[in-house]
């Protein structure tokens, strides 16, 4: 396609600053004759404070013209949890059906790692985005008694679990080292671990050249800090993946680097692309946030949209200039995007 | 108490072999006139194998006698994955309310961790032990087929937050650094988050001496690797606790070392410890297996049974002989234990 018709959600906190860079690289990275065009969302804690609305149905009918979306970061202190996380940004990947929740980990040259001995990381977790815990089935009784009740069902279905882990299958299929880990906790889980289990393991026949394997999550975060170089693609239900996907960024470099692509593979609604790291409230505004996650986001966004040279390119600048950093002399938020979109651009 | 009366569940795998030696350090601990009587049960895959039962109501009965437990560690490839997991552990921990699932972290000098830096690690988790999504309250319908539905229903009740949180208070309160942190994930899990947040938060007027704080459940992962030294008590729930506490034991030195206590503090059933790690069946045998989180584990059954003293003793043990630990020349198991019980009894 010649053109580009980008929704932007820029957020809270941190989310304009990061965002705005990441346009930035987007438009280096893009060839002069595709246009790139951009509409703002207004979304986030400062709606919600002004009209009490998170994400009202004429919002989501404009969002889901366009080709994809950019979001920035959702979160504020003084809204009360769970507000925007469930009314917007958990919201928006059920209503357009991201089932994929991408987010690789790789840990680049020169960038900080909490683990001794630099392991070579280079995974991808393909986190279900649809189902699961996320599914805001549960509620409670008796609220606020000393006889209450709360519950949350974690919903699966094989119609969910089977088109998440064929995806998964076809991602390992195409990566070098072809291994694909089911991370569960089928021994306590036994309903809803035996339907991923199954999947994968029926869905393995269709697989010959991909290994296999199946770790329960308690064992998985062992391996994340003690061999995270034995990981290459693992697919895991919403929650799992939450959580595993932080404790990958945090060893990989920080949250700072942490990409993720809410993926809708069918293209019947736009695709999402964030920084895994949250809003960020205590350095909003202080030019301290590193962009580089939602750089990193919008190489995702290339690649989905079939602009695998651009998304390259960008993950390429980010290599080097990750590996020119210099600690002692921090960039602001600005510096390091300006310093992206000219490597990209050059 | 002139006497100990101990039932004794060696399991499978490498359970027995670490329990002897756990056995061992607790009789080497016990001054002279205190008896020690065990009563071995032999629950596990062999037992299932043979007769089909994981822990029939006789069983049950008998445990339910005693003064505490002792367990090695249950599961084997050859039983399908949850049988004996729910039927038996689960079904333990269920049956005799081990409402706190304690879990304490502690690098200890010259033990190996993935972390660069080495933090100062000393903190405990207090995991939630009889509810959750570990309740067993779930199914699936259309099983097998392309339109199943698998549930897992997580249950939270006010009387079951509320007692192990009051635990965690009245743990943190009786350490220095007296604080307190709760992780869940109440922006998405709502209700069972908010019931959990709430009941931290009212029981907190009572204990104005101790600090708290929350984390979502992702971040906390983030701490454990980049800052560990920031946990004192965490409070948790079931499922949370397992997995945080795996990743704890990861970055102290490995599941080899991390012990934990079933318990229940009103007394009413017998508690139950045992090593946070599993049978480990390929190296069964061959006397690799590390006694030590079996050694801790009987510590935190001696405190429990109000034996401060020997508790502290079989504790230094174990740093000591860690301290003096040669990675060049590995002892087995039983080299181990014995230099451990030479230790506490010298
Ligand atoms: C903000 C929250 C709802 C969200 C999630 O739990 O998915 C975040 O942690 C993430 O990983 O994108
Ligand atoms: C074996 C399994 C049922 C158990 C659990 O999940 O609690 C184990 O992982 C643990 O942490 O004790």
């Amino acid at each position: 396609a010649r053109s580009i018709d980008l929704a932007v959600i820029p957020g809270d906190g941190i989310g304009p600053e990061v965002v705005a860079e990441g346009l930035k690289v987007l438009a280096a990275a893009l060839p002069q004759d595709v246009k790139l065009e951009t509409t703002e969302y207004d979304l986030g804690a400062a709606r919600w404070h002004a009209t009490g609305e998170t994400l009202p149905d004429a919002d989501l009918e404009r969002l889901a013209r366009h080709d994809a979306i950019l979001l920035g970061a959702i979160g504020d202190p003084s809204v009360p949890s769970g507000v925007l996380e469930r009314g917007l940004l958990l919201k928006l990947r059920f209503a357009f059906d991201h089932f994929v929740n991408l987010r690789p980990s790789r840990l680049f040259p020169n960038t900080a790692t909490p683990l001794a001995g630099r392991p070579d990381i280079d995974f991808v977790v393909v986190r279900e985005g649809t189902e699961g815990p996320y599914v805001g089935n549960g509620g409670s009784m008796r609220t606020g008694t000393p006889a209450e009740v709360a519950t949350e069902v974690s919903i699966n279905t094989a119609y969910g679990v089977e088109r998440v882990v064929r995806d998964a299958f076809e991602r390992a299929a195409a990566r070098p080292a072809r291994k694909l880990t089911l991370v569960h906790k089928n021994n306590v889980l036994v309903h809803a671990g035996h339907l991923w289990k199954n999947t994968v393991d029926r869905v393995a026949a269709e697989y010959p050249q991909v290994t296999t394997d199946y770790l329960h999550v308690d064992a998985a975060t062992i391996f994340f800090v003690t061999q995270p170089e034995r990981f290459d693609v693992i697919v895991t239900d919403n929650l799992f993946g939450d959580i595993l996907t932080d404790l990958a960024a945090a060893v990989t470099g920080g949250i700072g680097l942490a990409a993720s692509g809410n993926i809708n593979p069918a293209g019947t609604f736009p695709s999402m692309f964030e920084p895994v790291h949250g809003s960020a409230p205590d350095i909003a505004g202080t030019g301290k946030a590193d962009p580089t996650a939602t750089v990193l986001s919008v190489a995702l966004l290339l690649r989905h949209l079939g602009r695998e040279d651009e998304a390259a390119r960008v993950e390429e600048a980010v290599s080097a200039d990750l590996a020119a950093r210099d600690t002692a002399s921090p960039r602001t938020t600005r510096e390091i995007g300006d310093d992206l979109a000219r490597r990209v651009a050059g």
